[in-house]
Parts: structure tokens; C-alpha cells; sequence
């Protein structure tokens, strides 16, 4: 079925050449910041409601657990604490913070090349997660993850295209201490990748430290709060309705050190979160909305991501679960209330329940990670790497979630229509004495790249030349790409003064 | 992380007890015609553009190849035909058959349970193609498709909740005579399946002998006529813009038989498509819409699917490729051009590039099928089973896929608003003097089998309960699935007195 079209001649040399022309980035069919919202999940009407009601429960209901100075910061902005310790928030109190929030804003990257720009419902995809054990593909074994396999993430995140940001995916269980662990994650993530990295710590003591750190990368102080390229992930509430007390003076003092914060919301739906995909978002923006009033009564215009990141939960089990459907559900109507509100956004997508990067690891990443693309989340993360409902990350299986997240971009990308893509000039040339098919006009070739996007890995072969290659495995030439990078140099590492300083400041696990 | 939440108790025993609850067909989480259309890929002036685009293209461009009888029916309505043997249809011919199209349509079944109602956007999934090998996963070999492979799948399909319908997937390639080929293939699908089959037909001499064996099936053509179960799938364009003179024919016969026809139209973008996806659009809407114009001027308001499937096609190689992001905004794109005509309408979608499932394929076959499914697709075509860009068909990727397509479905459901699914009222009991979490409220143990969908052979268990299972692989569970449903007795066979008639009238070469 294949072999006559590639026989037809005529296209085929000229397709050749075309193929050598190298795209600048441009033309590339898929980059970052590609547009979303197509897809909206819910009527304008429902979105009005989901605000609405956001709104009562923050009025209504508000929250418990603030920390004594975010009491005093939230009550001094105008919310009021009740004699049961919950602080609610008058829906003035919130609209007037939403009118001060960030918008549009650039999230930089240490290298420029890879800044995030934020604004509209312009896309990226990331990892991000607290996985505690390493997927070996050898043996199928789970094991717990250390420093070096985040790193390894780090330096593998890099190099692939379609992976936009590096949220720390995995626990560096290999370290006991909180405050060591903070700065070897800081470290391993920024040695890796120069693209956006983005962590949590453990505890508000260990900020000061890490701002030290970003410091010496940064090449000081001033360097830093210009291009503050680390956020912070920050889990400002335990759901529902619930501040993190020590999360909100992390947060504090990551605001004041000018770490961009993202303001994670993680409630799990039908336990910490109403089991309804509604009644999560609901939540979910609640206290977001909550954690915005915060950020801004402390900093107004601060650069926070409004974090809604609701989970599934397989109600039979009570246990945590990503790759359904539910999930793709809540992580699109979360972007749209994103985009209701401008603000830039983040939540969830591409995680799998399977344990291995198998058939279901594929819909279930692919699942929700395009819905929420054509939804127009701005920051999707956990978009690869991640299985066994966020417990374990997989090296091969992030390399493989470049393509998946490939192909979701150019579904994000979207279909052009103008006088050219309409191609009524074509089918007349083709069609009324012309050759009878397009494979050689101009108007193909000229976009043969620019319009389409092929796989890195994934196999395309007819089943005789997939025989003829001995049956390639897709896992295997994962593993090959993951050799590849690592045995390459990181392009990310500091310079070697730096290094040095750093090391002689911090007890760096890594090896030089 | 997941043990800490099944022990909490309070909600356990009441979810266990919920559990055992069976649910009516209408309080299942996923059904045959759940409503999409919440993702429009196309503005509404893109839409507008395009079908102006088509009505050029009809006009102007036109198509060649109708066989005699068409040319009479064609002229005789309206259209041009011109010194180049072209017909052209004039705006206002297009306009006034669109008119009299068939609209909100149901296609019968043999078991009226599996009638689909066609109204709206309402979506439904199900298998077709022509694949000319059987992908064994014992082996990983594709070898030559059998007549009894075909019957096997169309016995698998009749078993899975998510597989609405069974267009033949594949072709018996052991017959070597057409007439025997068309006949056998029409007794393996009825008999293996009661749900609605779709099947071609080699040459249009065969379509007598076929509706004969089908007023058999139905117990007289009376029976048949009133609720014809089966549809013929009709390539009766050679894209691009050329009539395929003997489907032509075929259509013709099957008209007057009282088959419902499915006007399929397959461009690969690119080759016998323009390579833009706005354009293959345009070609594929104009020769549907000239298709329409032909089953009207025989017989108006005959039904008949709006079969626009544009393929995609690796212009690097000429081969053909559905697993891309294209393919996917082909479908989707499509399925709001149906939407705009209020027609029933099909597409492709989630058929692999990949040979084997695996995790690419597993997002292959979720990016088309959920994309098209929230774009409103009423017939999502080639749905599950299919490898190797239509080559091949695999029996236990199409048992996977019915776990995916689920999952896909659960996205088309959407997102339910109203005052209990905003579940203001839970968060105050919840977070107020209640539990802190939603696990027992009796609005979770209500829904908890309604709102989720829980994959059958999809694994969500922990990295421990799943070592402890000894890491359950998901294919050899398809295959144990695949086993089960053989060793069982097909459902959907012909009484006694039935199947001997066939066979003494027709070369039937299953055994009975």
C-alpha cells in the first residue's frame, strides 16, 4: 500500500532535496508557546459558575491552617478570621487581588533561548512531580531514586525538544538531610538543564540557602531577581480549604528572595477534593484564588502560576490515579478557568497509572496531556516520564514522551486556513491536467517540514521494512538515546570557578 | 501514598457496599452516543471558508469518472457536464440536496440494543479498514488475514462495552474468488456480531447475491428493508476529485437495495490530498458533498454517512501515517464540518503507525480517537486494532482499545455543572466540623460507579501490589481476554434452519 506512492516518481528527488533544507526555529512545526483553547470543556456559563461558587466558598467556607504571619498578612488585606480559625475572603478581597496579579508574564530560563512566555493560552509542557523510586526498564524494576537519576532527568530533559521545563520530578532518596537534599536537588536540576527548573523545599529554614546558591549560578544577587530562572512549587494547601502552614512561610520567603511561585492546589477528587470533576475544580480554584490574594497582598504583581491541579482517584481503591479520563477532564476545565481569569496557569497532565511505558502508558499520557494542550494550559506538567500514579519516573519513558508530546503540540498548533492552506489554486493544477496528485506541487514541498512533524523514535516503517530491521523495540531505542545523552558531557554545568565555590559553600553529592 | 487513604475507614465499607451496586445502561459512566463537539479546531468563519472553498471546488474543479449511470442521474439533477468529461455541480444543486439529506438518523442493528442514533453529535466508535495482515503477538509476526480471523474479531467486538459498531477491518485474504470473498465476509461479520456492520463490495454484480443473504439473515427483505443492519461502506471517490466508476455503481445498487451507504472519501494528505490540512479538508467535504448529491438524486433523504476520512501520509517516505497530530486535526476538523452541515458524519480515527501495541501506539490511537470524540465525530472509524497504517489488524490491541476508547468516551461525556456537581454543600459539611475529606459523603458513594470509568484490563495498582502480582503484562491480559471470549459460542449466530439455508445457497467456508 505504501510502495506505489514512494515509486510515483516526479515528487520523490525534489522531496529528497526539501528534506535537506535545514527550518530555522521559527518554522519548526512545533515549538513552545504553540496557542491552545480550542477545546472548552465548559460553557461560558459554567465557567461563570465555577467562579461564582469559588468565590462563596472563600466567603463561606475560607481556610484553615494559615501560619501567624499569614494571618496577619491576609487579614491586614482584608480578609476576616473567624472564632473557629478559618480565614474567609470577601469576593471584593479577591477581585481586587485578580486585578493585581501577574499576567502575561516570562518565566526566564538561565539560558534565554529557553524563557517561557506565559502569556494568552501559549502551551508548555514539563516534568514535574515527587516520584520516590527510579523505573529501570532492565528488569522492570522499581527502585528508589536517587540524586543522580534526577540529574540524569535534568541533562535528559535538555536535550529534547518538547520538553519546555524541568519541575523536579523525583526525590533524591539517597539523602537523609532536608536541607542537603533541597540544595543537591537545586543543584542537580540546574547542572542538567538550563532550561526553567522548578522545586519545593522542605522547609521555609532551607530558603535562605537555596537563594544563596542561585546566587553563585546567577553570578550574584541582582543577576538572580532580573532572571529568577527557578520557581518554586509550592504546596500552599493540604485540600480541602487547608493552608500548609510551613509551605506559606516557604512561600514568603521565596516571594521575597523574587522566586516566582506556583501555587499548587493537589487535591485528590473524592477524598481530599469533591469527587465530582466540578466540585475539584471549584476547590481547587478556590484556594488558588485564596493563595493568589496571599502572594499579592505580600508583593502585588508577584509572579505566581495559579497552580489547579486536581487529581483522579480510583474511588474503589482510594487510591491516587492519572491516566483516566476524569483526570484529562479536570486538567482541561482547570485551563480554561485559566484562561477565564488570564492568569498564567498550570496544572496536570501526561501522567500515567501503568507502571511500565507499555500501550496503556501511551493513552493514558497522551490522554489528558492533548486535552489539556487544546485547552490552552500554559504550563502542563508532569507531561512525561511519570507512571504508577506519580510513584515512579522513568528515563526512557521521558525520552519516549518527547514524541508523545510532539505530536500534542501540533494538535495544539491547530489547522490553518488562509488562501494558501485552502489550496483551491492547487487542486485546479492538479486536478484539470495536472499530474493527479500533490506529492510533488510546490505548495507540498515548500511545507513539508514546516507542516509536519515527524517522530524521533516512534516507527513509521511498513511491516516488511520493520521485518527487514529485525522488529526495532521502542523501549530499547529509548534506552539507546538515554546512553547517548549521558554519555555526553551536560552542557548545563557551571563554570569550573563557580563550581568550586559552590562545592566549598555546599556539600554536593554529585561528583564533579 | 495510597495505603494511608484506603485505611482511613469511615468511607470504606460504604464504597465496598456501593460497589456491588449494578448500574442501568443509562447510569453507566460511558455509553454508545455520548454528545461531543466542545472542541472546535475551526472558527466558525474558518468552517464558512471552507465549505465556500468545497462549493468552488464543486463548481468550478468538479469530477471526473462517474460511470454512465451516474453522468444520467447527475444531469439529470442539475450538474454540468463538460467537454473534459467533468461534472460539475452548480452552488445552488449542492444547497438544495443538502436540503434534502438525511439527517438524525439511526442505524439499525441486528439487536436493537446496538441500534446508533446518528442524531446531533452524538459519538460512537468502532473498527474498519481493509488491513491485509493479522498481527500475532505470539511472535510478533504479521502474517496473511484469514476469513476466520475476521469472523474472531467481529466475535471480540461484540463483546466490548466501547466498541459501538463492526466495520470489517480486514481482508479474508484466503478467498481468491471476490463474489465468495464479499458473501463470506458479510456471513463473518453477522455471525460473529449483532452490532451494526459495515462492509464493501468487490464489484456490483455481488450486491444481488449480498442482499439476498442478508434478507436471509433478517427473515425476508421486508424485515431487512425495515431495519437494515448492515451499511455499505463506499469508496466512490478516487481521490482526487475523480469518481470510482464501479463503487459508483455498487452505491447505486445498494441505494435501491436499501442499504444505508457510507460515502467515503479517503485522500491521503499530501499525495491524493492537498498536503494542508485545511485543504484536504476542503477536497474531502467537496467530494463527500458531490457523493451526497448522487445518493439524493437517486433517492432523497436515502441514509447515508458523511464519510469525509482525509489520511496523512509521511511525505518523507510517501507512505501513509495516522498516528501523527495531523491525522488527528484531520478527524477532528472534519467532524465539525459535519457538525456544520447537521449530517451524519464519520472519520478515522485511532488507527497506529506502530506494528505492535506498544506505548506508541497506545498514543497513536488515544490522540486521534479522543480528539474526534470531542470534536463531535457521530462515527469514529477504525478505532481499535489497527497497525501498520491500516495494514494490519491485531486482536488484542483491539481488546486494549477498548479500554482506551473508554477513557476517550469519558472525555466526550464531559464535564457535568450544576448544584450538586458544584458540591458547595459537601465542601461546608466537609471542611466545617465534618470528616476533611469527601471519601464517605454519601454524594461520593452515589456516583462513585456513575461518574468514573474503570478500566478493565488497565492496570492501577501500586509498584508493591504489582510486583506482588508478579508485574501483570498488559498484552498477555488481552490475550487471556481474547482466549475467554473464543472459547465461547458466539452469541450472534444464525438459528439452525437459517444457517443452512445460507449454506446451501452460499459457498459459506466457515465451519458451522
Amino acid at each position: 500500500m505504501t510502495a506505489p506512492l514512494s515509486r510515483r516518481g516526479g515528487g520523490r528527488a525534489a522531496r529528497v532535496a526539501a528534506r535537506a533544507t535545514a527550518l530555522s526555529e521559527d518554522q519548526r512545526p512545533v515549538r513552545p508557546g504553540l496557542i491552545g483553547g480550542r477545546y472548552r470543556p465548559l460553557t461560558e456559563a459554567e465557567v461563570t459558575r465555577i467562579h461564582a461558587s469559588a468565590l462563596v466558598a472563600l466567603d463561606e467556607i475560607g481556610l484553615s491552617g494559615a501560619p501567624a504571619s499569614g494571618v496577619e498578612i491576609l487579614t491586614g488585606a482584608g480578609a476576616r478570621l473567624g472564632e473557629d480559625g478559618r480565614l474567609r475572603f470577601p469576593p471584593a478581597l479577591v477581585e481586587d487581588m485578580l486585578a493585581k496579579a501577574a499576567r502575561d508574564i516570562t518565566l526566564p530560563a538561565r539560558d534565554p533561548r529557553f524563557d517561557l512566555d506565559l502569556s494568552g493560552q501559549r502551551v508548555h509542557y514539563g516534568t514535574a512531580g515527587a516520584a520516590v523510586h527510579l523505573v529501570e526498564i532492565d528488569g522492570q524494576t522499581y527502585r528508589e531514586s536517587t540524586l543522580q537519576d534526577l540529574h540524569d532527568a535534568a541533562r535528559i530533559a535538555h536535550q529534547l525538544d518538547n520538553i519546555h521545563f524541568l519541575q523536579r520530578p523525583m526525590v533524591a532518596r539517597d539523602l537523609t538531610d532536608n536541607l542537603e537534599l533541597d540544595l543537591n536537588t537545586l543543584y542537580a536540576c540546574c547542572s542538567g538543564t538550563t532550561k526553567q527548573v522548578g522545586t519545593s523545599f522542605s522547609d521555609p529554614a532551607n530558603v535562605p540557602d537555596a537563594l544563596d546558591l542561585l546566587h553563585m549560578i546567577a553570578g550574584g544577587e541582582a543577576a538572580w531577581r532580573a532572571r529568577p530562572f527557578v520557581s518554586n512549587s509550592n504546596c500552599f494547601v493540604v485540600p480541602p480549604m487547608k493552608f500548609a502552614s510551613e509551605s506559606c512561610e516557604t512561600m514568603e520567603a521565596c516571594i521575597r528572595g523574587g522566586m516566582p511561585v506556583l501555587l499548587l492546589s493537589a487535591g485528590m477528587s473524592g477524598a481530599t477534593a469533591p469527587s465530582t470533576i466540578a466540585g475539584a475544580i471549584v476547590q481547587s480554584v478556590a484556594e488558588c484564588l485564596a493563595g493568589l490574594v496571599y502572594v499579592n497582598a505580600i508583593a502585588p504583581g508577584h509572579p505566581a502560576i495559579f497552580g489547579t491541579w486536581p487529581f483522579g482517584l480510583d474511588l474503589r481503591t482510594g487510591a491516587m490515579c492519572l491516566g483516566s479520563g476524569e483526570q484529562a477532564l479536570l486538567s482541561a476545565g482547570c485551563a480554561q478557568m485559566h484562561a477565564h481569569y488570564g492568569l498564567p496557569g498550570g496544572t496536570a497532565g501526561g501522567a500515567a497509572d501503568s507502571k511500565l511505558p507499555d500501550m496503556q502508558a501511551g493513552w493514558e499520557q497522551m490522554c489528558s496531556n492533548v486535552l489539556a494542550g487544546v485547552a490552552g494550559a500554559n504550563m502542563v506538567y508532569e507531561a512525561a516520564g511519570m507512571h504508577a500514579s506519580l510513584l515512579g519516573f522513568c528515563h526512557e519513558s521521558l525520552i519516549l514522551g518527547d514524541d508523545l508530546i510532539g505530536q500534542a503540540l501540533r494538535c495544539v498548533r491547530g489547522i490553518e486556513v488562509d488562501d494558501m492552506t485552502l489550496a483551491l489554486d492547487q487542486m485546479r493544477a492538479v486536478c484539470m491536467g495536472g499530474p493527479g496528485h500533490y506529492l510533488g506541487t510546490p505548495e507540498t514541498l515548500d511545507r513539508m517540514h514546516r507542516d509536519h512533524l515527524y517522530p524521533r523514535l516512534g516507527d513509521r516503517t511498513s511491516p516488511r521494512q520493520w521485518e527487514e530491521m529485525d522488529k526495532p523495540d521502542l523501549v530499547a531505542k529509548a534506552t539507546a538515546r538515554k546512553q547517548e545523552i549521558l554519555a555526553t558531557r551536560s552542557p548545563a554545568r557551571f563554570d569550573a570557578a563557580t563550581d568550586k565555590a559552590i562545592r566549598a559553600r555546599f556539600p554536593i553529592h554529585l561528583p564533579a
